[in-house]
């Protein structure tokens, strides 16, 4: 094998009450990655995008994976990374997990396959938490297992891909820049029991409502008891955004990963496309620049087009 | 209808992280309550059994219950309740919930079932807010539905019947008293953020385990870093319980409900039993004063034996 052609789907991390465990996969936006391997060893990254991100192999996520899966490995080939981004950087729909997680999966089929899905979100974890300064699987497990998935712990680390129903997903991204690390400061260090007992029964009954691919209980599971009410301030219309699209029909939805995207899920993709509508409705009027998509929950991560 | 008699379920709450929400329903030990039409109006309890419980049909849970049903049905009817109560009081195992829940089922079929399961929840709960001075549904739910339930929300009420494969419960009830209202007063109002998101990794991880059927989850997930910490002290030998039943093969477990009982879950009878003998090496040399159970965890909840 000397190239391989990935696709690496965008991912909705930190679903409503499953902060930092629940995680979805999209099919669209993605990314391109092309993994090539070169007779001289080191890394070389190149972008074939507008988003200026750097290539030095030890500051850019895909070369921190590629390393580290190189020295695990104990292969002394090289790599050149080609990436042609189009999930928007900081965007909140795992925009740096997919150059990690695209990376993995390609240099892993480089490598023969020998790495298991799980152990390629442990190697994708190594560029994620350079990005993010901390551990958090929630974007790089549905990138690597597609579909829904929960982090039951990061170290070791224990995904679950979950059971789920067709489910299409409405995205804004409204193209106001919200720091990672900012809408982590503004958590609380503490929570009421009673909060939390109420955010983990949801938690649990929404992976119920998933297994049994009953709408109605994933509909009243998404509620937000604790994150949601205090990151509200940071996005941009998040009140009017979630009614308008409940009244369109969606099941439920609420911040992407660290905003400022939003997300909201439908039953159909007749109704994705109302609440698209919707959305564009609310955010005309606004003056703010933004996209959005719609997009399967995809039961595809990050997968190999062809490899050569 | 003139009489029905009806056999109710022990049942564990507080299912390791599933703290408020989680619990299921056994097939042993169980009470027996015969519910009988009167032509008087009116409610009269009597007790078959050892543990002198009132009879006051305002104080008795079975009564609260009875009087509640007949109001909402506006039926000019009276009953009698006979209870034997093989479930022990305070034990831990939904002694209290399960007098609330064969009202509420017997009652039912004199009502022609005019209630639904989850009325019925709603119902049996007037009677179990009585016994703990707040409304709390996970004895009450596995009571009237079987098997192993999720209580999404007391108010209004929400409850999910969970899929989970053939699951084997070992009880150790050592006759210390432990009082609701302290268990309770020994929880922290408040919880590390961190903490409550390592416990709804958990919840959602035991809920998917159970729904797929996957033993290996299921003993993961069973994890309670916030409960268990602090009631371990009310609870004598909790930890070698816990170590000699893991030994024996159990899956996990922990506190039933607000304890003095300790339950552990296994895959098979084979181990249960296994484990409740490595119980009893635990609790033989303590001199507390103690009873084990074995039992399926049942996928029926209380159910009407014969009706005339």
């Amino acid at each position: 094998m000397q190239e391989v052609r990935v696709i690496t789907p965008a991912t909705v991390a930190n679903v409503v009450c499953g902060f930092d465990c629940l995680g979805f996969a999209l099919s669209e936006p993605f990314d391109e990655m092309l993994v090539r391997r070169t007779a001289e060893p080191g890394i070389r990254i190149t972008h074939n995008d507008e988003f200026n991100l750097t290539t030095d192999p030890r500051q850019n996520m895909a070369g921190v994976v590629a390393a580290a899966m190189l020295e695990r490995a104990d292969v002394d080939f090289g790599v050149e990374i080609e990436i042609t981004k189009h999930i928007m950087p900081g965007s909140g729909i795992g925009s740096s997990s997919a150059s990690a997680v695209g990376t993995a999966v390609g240099m892993n089929r480089l490598l023969d396959d020998r790495f298991s899905q799980l152990e390629l979100v442990d190697l994708a974890l190594e560029g994620e938490t350079l990005a993010s300064g901390s551990r958090h699987a929630d974007n790089v497990a549905p990138g690597v297992y597609g579909g829904f998935t929960l982090v039951r712990s990061v170290d070791p680390v224990d995904i679950v891909g979950l059971e789920h129903p067709p489910l299409w997903a409405t995205i804004i991204h409204p193209q106001v820049e919200v720091k990672t690390a900012e809408a982590r400061s503004i958590l609380p260090a503490q929570v009421p029991l009673k909060t939390a007992i109420r955010q983990w029964s949801n938690v649990g009954s929404l992976v119920a409502g998933l297994a049994a691919g009953d709408y109605g209980l994933i509909s009243r599971s998404m509620e937000d008891l604790i994150v949601e009410p205090v990151r509200r301030s940071l996005i941009p219309h998040l009140d009017e955004i979630k009614s308008a699209s409940m009244a369109a029909g969606s099941l439920g939805g609420g911040i992407s990963g660290s905003g400022p995207s939003m997300f909201m899920l439908s039953e159909t993709e007749v109704t994705a496309r109302s609440v698209e509508k919707a959305m564009h409705s609310v955010y005309r009027q606004t003056g703010i620049k933004y996209k959005t998509y719609v997009s399967a929950v995809c039961r595809d991560g990050a997968r190999v087009l062809d490899a050569a």
